[in-house]
């Protein structure tokens, strides 16, 4: 098959490919209209960095389908109907093929193996001494959830290309994150050795001995299926790196970590970072919408200058030490009190794991004590968002005078080059070292080690006393490089290099 | 300098050398004899791992100098006299010269940079969404502590060395653990670029990632030190390996895995692992000793088969998970219940740090847990004895069927070692993958994930059930192993490289 490759044209631009875009979210959700659901099918549109993302590469390739998992009860019909008639859903300009799991192979999937277990070994957030406590547990979540879901979707992008594929076509599947680690495996028993094959995953990739925390046959099995594919992406070098190193050191392959290449006996792995960006125009055209001009009101009224925290309610995201450095700011520079108010828009995730609980509680307690200590009747020193405020979080891009992004660590953080393209005051970015992010925007922020409190705290008082003209130059080229390497350039690139393999130029 | 070393014989045999050990804890301690300690100067030799490896290398360089902190009252006289006179403490076969340190400093270099940061970094024991809070306070522990006392220690080598030595005589420094990272660049800045310095740590050395929790300043300043040593020494490939990559991507040198060797543009460092080890015929000995053959009546009465450990009670030894694992064993198994004893000698540890409170806390939470549990009147199936009876673990070391060394991360683990070579029950060590000692002993042992609960348990239970001759066998060749390479190859393998290396050849 990899011969018929040839005539491709170079730029992936020719109809002798066929795309599938594979990830466990997908870009709509169906439900019926009516209070019993018994109306006419309605859809809603996904929102979130992922999705933008990947409908990016849709533009590129119009013919291409997109396979998810069916969330809701009408999903489901929807994955039924595509069963039988073995033609994808088309909306606006989508064809999707939704994927229904058995309810418990699901839960098992993502709330016991996914979002816990992998999340928490590449973030690092385990507290080894006592977490994770692995065991049958675990190999259950594997073998019932993880496993099965996978071999769904390989089934479903088998079928799917089995009735739409053309004379002459090679399919490009590209699979996105960490839900799906075992898909190349399985498309690769499917396929065959034809297929081209690239995994994303959009979280970071931990060291070696980091990933040795999993059982091993996590650990091996997730590294020999990504190891089917023709390419793994990341975000950024470290990750790729990592990946390379992991690879070689728990399964003994050969890997070119200056290079990026992995050597196995059947193929050559590209191991390539792709930092994702976002659409400036998107972001554009929001800031100026009804709803983020209504949001704006709120978020001008706040008094004095604007310190700024957008994010999802994860223990990766270093919310405690953050308002730990606010209040050493506070402490330590007196004349910043009733000056700064501290916005931080969180938006609730994950509320089931106990470990998101108490760490929503610990946020609280420390909101409550700062707000306590130092809040007067007209100034509260935080003003703490627990809710999914989209439009809140736009009108306080375009006005924070400072953007604290302090992850301990994070796959990329879009946040920081969102508020970036938008931001009306020149605004000055605090980056952790730690997020994806720090690669491409580390020069022209201020940067931290997340775990410093003092040094945080500092870099804020900083942000808010640094000359007028050096936070309109960094401002400016912050701007400068995220638009320069928006999410068109991301889809682009992943294109060239796939023409580039030497698999799609058959040699 | 190094041109005049080339007439040195090649295993640096001859008297042109003049070696100084230095370490924090020394040899020995002394007290002054008669209630109010008016009376005579006493002393007690010192025991523990570390301190018998470096008498090794002492037997082997008699004119040695060993040069270690002042503890006690009497230790700080000792100290004074030897800096009034110049010339070392003579005890026994020692030569010591002790350093008095300013006592805030020395608290703020031992109860909060090493102990807690230094030891936490290299073993990955933080909560890292949590845990640390650096700050301003690390940053007193490094200036007033952590630096003071390295040039305290700098100071008084150079004093010995100038007080001591010979026409022609090279020194040659070798630097112990994480208390005295900063030595080999204060040692530089006192005795120039002819003096051969070597730095073993102890303790596991992190990947990069995990080695920048730490302030900058500290993770930059540390390795630069480390790269004026001219061997920079660990127990494990791992280590060495991590180490080399920390240096080539924290300050950018050239660094070559493979061959262990960094080039920085003043001199070569080798980066080899030598894997500390024991005496075996002082444990031999140890075995007949009086005081053991007592504890051994305590040991024997114990019911049914011994599971044992000995540790040191550290976040690093994962204590509680074994529990975990052995309430699960005895779940799983219920013919094991009665059949069984689990003695858990856990010598107490650093109890004022915090986490090592609660972490004592668990413990014994766990152990009261299992036995309210499991426990009738004619068995404990948890004996926990929290103080420090070495003789008893010496006889316990010879009656375990099993021995469960299950640490998240631990640099050699000695005991398994020690266990091994006076064990009179072909006793199976279970073993984490996680102790340095794995890259030795790892095939010979029953191995396990630390992690995983399931899999300790299933561990056990094989241990208890294993064939008699298979577990002759594996115990025969893990008491070869260690005994081939005891603690006189240890002190043998460095000093070969010292003779190899091309700043001792004068190439």
């Amino acid at each position: 098959m990899v011969a018929q490759a040839e005539g491709v044209n170079v730029d992936v631009d020719g109809r002798d490919a066929r795309f599938v875009v594979v990830s466990n979210r997908g870009p709509v959700t169906f439900s019926r209209s009516g209070s019993e659901g018994s109306g006419e099918r309605e859809y809603s549109r996904g929102a979130g960095g992922l999705v933008t993302a990947l409908n990016a590469v849709l533009r590129h390739r119009r013919d291409a389908v997109w396979i998810a998992s069916a969330i809701s009860e009408e999903d489901a019909r929807v994955a039924e109907e595509a069963l039988r008639d073995g033609v994808p859903y088309e909306v606006e300009d989508l064809k999707v093929v939704l994927v229904e799991h058995e309810g418990e192979a699901y839960d098992l999937m993502y709330n016991h193996l996914a979002n816990p277990l992998l999340w928490f070994v590449q973030h690092g957030l385990y507290n080894l001494p006592y977490t994770p406590e692995l065991g049958d547990s675990t190999k259950r979540a594997w073998e019932e959830g993880y496993i099965p879901v996978n071999e769904n979707f390989a089934e479903a992008v088998a079928r799917t290309l089995e009735a739409s594929a053309q004379e002459g076509e090679e399919p490009v599947i590209l699979v996105h994150d960490y839900q799906l680690y075992m898909l190349p495996l399985f498309l690769r028993e499917r396929l065959g050795d034809g297929a081209f094959i690239s995994l994303f995953s959009h979280i970071p990739w931990p060291e070696p001995d980091h990933w040795r925390v999993l059982p091993e046959y996590i650990r091996e099995d997730v590294l020999r299926s990504l190891l089917k594919a023709d390419v793994v992406a990341f975000h950024t070098h470290r990750y790729a790196r990592n990946f390379a190193r992991t690879a070689h050191e728990v399964l003994n392959v050969e890997a070119d970590e200056e290079e990026g290449v992995i050597h196995t006996r059947e193929r050559e792995v590209w191991v390539r970072p792709y930092p994702i960006s976002i659409d400036p125009d998107e972001f554009k055209k929001l800031a100026q919408s009804e709803e983020v001009l209504k949001e704006e009101e709120f978020v001008k009224d706040l008094p004095g200058k604007l310190l700024l925290r957008v994010d999802r309610m994860d223990l990766s995201k270093n919310v405690v030490r953050g308002f730990a450095a606010y209040a050493r700011m506070l402490e330590r520079y007196p004349d910043t009190r009733g000056e700064v108010t501290f916005l931080a828009q969180l938006q609730p995730s994950r509320g089931d794991i106990p470990e998101y609980a108490s760490y929503a509680r610990a946020i609280q307690r420390a909101v409550d004590e700062i707000n306590e200590k130092y809040g007067t009747d007209s100034w509260e020193p935080i003003v703490l968002s627990m809710e999914d405020n989209f439009p809140r979080s736009v009108a306080a891009y375009k006005n924070y005078d400072a953007l604290l992004v302090n992850a301990v660590r994070d796959g990329m953080n879009l946040v920081a080059k969102e508020a970036a393209v938008i931001n009306e005051r020149d605004g000055v970015l605090i980056l952790s070292e730690n997020a994806g992010a720090y690669e491409e925007l580390g020069e022209h922020a201020l940067t931290v080690n997340p775990f410093d409190i003092d040094e945080q705290a500092v870099k804020i008082y900083e942000a808010f006393n640094m000359p007028d003209d050096e936070r309109t130059r960094r401002a400016e080229v912050l701007r400068q490089t995220v638009i320069e390497n928006d999410i068109e350039e991301w889809v682009k690139a992943q294109l060239k290099d796939i023409a580039a393999h030497p698999k799609w130029r058959g040699t």
